[in-house]
């Protein structure tokens, strides 16, 4: 009989269940309004379209497209990614600037895989996607957390700058800062196009990668975008991460890696170890789809129905909240999420099985933290619930808050 | 300007390109018949069949197939693999025993996680599959090597015991031994039911798990099948991989892995970090394939046109190689593989590129041997060249051979 845990090995002994993935099995039930899930709404799905293109591919590519595929991505994919890039961000790339992976989640665990050694500093904003912790904790990242600025123009790029200098003057050795720079999960922050142009100033005078997460940026409903940091970037010291999961759906499991070539080229090299080739099938549809034009017409779709829900969730916070100067919430011009920050007594780690009993559920903002801390702050998501339960929701969750409230 | 190389992990620092992916691209010349790549039959792929499948599946639960999934797994597709495993192997499993994955390469890239430290001795066949190889080596893995006897029962387990013992002895944590049973890549070699009785003893003796890599099993077009490993053991020390590639189709990416609940768990919790979930869409098909009873249509399919391409490599072998007490072959019943030995003296891996002069491709044996020596074997692929290519191709190899022979 094995003792399986004497036989696990130290990678393995870091490893947490997902906070997350533990909670939202709470939520299922069918009398929750949830706002804790981080899930697209259905109702973007382009479901008639991939009926019509599977059959378009499999009859003219069939062969290829079920068959093994090169890990760089299957061609045709790669192609429509590079004229894609070109369109939406003005990014001059090459096949060789460029890695298809099988959803961002695995981008992530692969760089944290090829950049971080046990105890490796890895400088967060905080809060940030609890994919990207549970991805670099596995590796033995030592997290070193950046505070947003109460603003709303993301991480406080003074504090970053001491964090840097102080790792620097400790001989530690600091490999890339982690940021989700547009509508951020969990916090709908986007980083202001100065603080971006600071950060980049940072990344040269302090040798850092910059690893710029970017799933939601499309999904922009009002305001104007602040550049993509890659395309700022002029030294080459930026790895954008892309996802299909927001703009077309999350069950193909497609992303991608844009990034300097020999970075690429090491990832490739992790990615034939994981996985040999992102699945051909998925790709070739993936290439058609975006060859009719359709993946923009998804986006505008995904768009006018997220703008609406937020309206309807930022109107319903307004309404039913109660006026209280610590009590905040994000009015994001974009994404998937919201935060909301409560007095600093509120404990929203407890205060969450309260809430599922009076059915309505978020996630606890102390998930986001890479110090586990913010226990007064919630994630909320408008993007899946339906238009009908955002109101109701909110209502309920707004007269647990007050219950709650000492002053 | 980033310095990449010294970002880079240790992880990173051992990763090396696959000595096969790259040969291949040197085989991807029209004229060039190759034997070199592991790639199934693209006349086996039920392409009419997924075309309709797609149809059904997105019109009945499209929503579902395109959501992001739980990491144990879609429902239904769980359900037809615990059927499945009953029917085939007469397992009685239940959905805890079992994680689907996105390729089974996947499944060897987290099983080294979580079971590898760095110097961590692991136990393989002479040869060995080399995705293990180098899934394994990412970690650390240090390689104990155990070479197949030559009556072709699969590895010698004498010598097995007798490196347990000196690794017990030196006070050395090894965790697993990995085999591929039946029809391995890259020898064809199937390990008879009395050595992995023995295997499975030790596993007692000695405490290790034993990994079993199952990708070819349903492959057998002739001869009796011995147990599956998984099927034998009563300690519940073996876990299983397994994989929808050589059966259905690569293009998916859909293996599962089947083991005791505890590590299953383990391997769950592995598998968030890593991709959060195998895709919900490939997994929806591949149910309803199963569901339908197409699966074991397919694999009658592949069966007939490996057992005729294979008799067809042999025949021309038998006809064509020099007849030479050093020049053997194995004769598998069933997979995708065969391997040749020829006299000590022979260097496959500078042969290489004088067969590639010649317009045939095979892969060095030294890829597949953990201490990279083995010079004067080859592996051949008999599933993918057409049958017309087949003879032609062996006469080509079997020339340069007998150019090269001394004695």
């Amino acid at each position: 009989m094995i003792d399986w845990v004497k036989n696990y090995s130290i990678n393995a002994r870091r490893l947490k269940k997902s906070a997350i993935r533990e909670i939202l099995k709470l939520t299922n039930r069918p009398e929750i309004i949830s706002f804790a899930g981080g899930l697209p709404a259905p109702e973007t799905f382009p479901i008639d379209e991939v009926i019509d293109i599977v059959d378009t591919v499999m009859k003219r590519e069939g062969h290829k497209a079920l068959q093994y595929g090169p890990t760089d991505g299957y061609p045709a994919f790669v192609d429509q990614l590079l004229k894609w890039e070109k369109r939406m961000n003005g990014l001059d790339l090459t096949p060789a600037n460029i890695l298809p992976t099988t959803s961002s989640q695995q981008a992530l665990d692969l760089i944290g895989k090829i950049l971080i050694d046990p105890s490796d500093p890895v400088l967060v904003e905080r809060p940030t996607y609890l994919g990207g912790l549970s991805a670099f904790n596995q590796y033995g990242a030592r997290f070193v957390g950046v505070p947003m600025d109460e603003d709303g123009t993301g991480l406080n790029v003074t504090d970053l700058e001491g964090k840097l200098q102080e790792l620097r003057e400790d001989g530690e050795h600091y490999k890339f800062v982690y940021v989700v720079p547009d509508f951020q999960n969990p916090s709908g922050i986007t980083i202001s196009q100065e603080k971006r142009k600071r950060i980049l100033e940072l990344s040269d005078e302090y040798s850092f990668i910059l690893l710029e997460d970017s799933p939601y940026r499309e999904l922009r409903f009002e305001g104007t975008a602040p550049d993509m940091m890659y395309k700022m970037d002029t030294s080459g010291n930026v790895v954008t991460l892309h996802t299909m999961s927001k703009t077309f759906a999350p069950g193909f499991r497609i992303g991608w890696v844009v990034g300097p070539e020999e970075f690429i080229d090491k990832l490739n090299t992790a990615k034939q170890a994981s996985d040999l080739c992102t699945p051909s099938f998925t790709q070739s549809i993936m290439a058609e789809f975006m060859a009719r034009g359709l993946l923009e017409k998804n986006i505008e779709r995904a768009k006018l129905l997220y703008k609406k829900k937020k309206h309807l969730m930022v109107d319903a916070m307004e309404q039913f909240m109660p006026q209280h100067e610590h009590i905040n919430w994000t009015n994001p011009e974009g994404g998937l999420f919201l935060w909301i920050t409560l007095p600093e007594y509120f404990d929203t780690d407890k205060m969450f099985f309260e809430a599922v009993d009076k059915k309505v559920a978020y996630i606890k903002g102390s998930a986001f933290d890479c110090y586990h801390k913010m226990k007064n702050t919630m994630r909320m998501n408008f993007s899946y619930p339906s238009e009908g339960q955002i109101e109701d929701g909110i209502k309920r969750l707004a007269t647990l808050i007050k219950s709650k409230l000492k002053d």
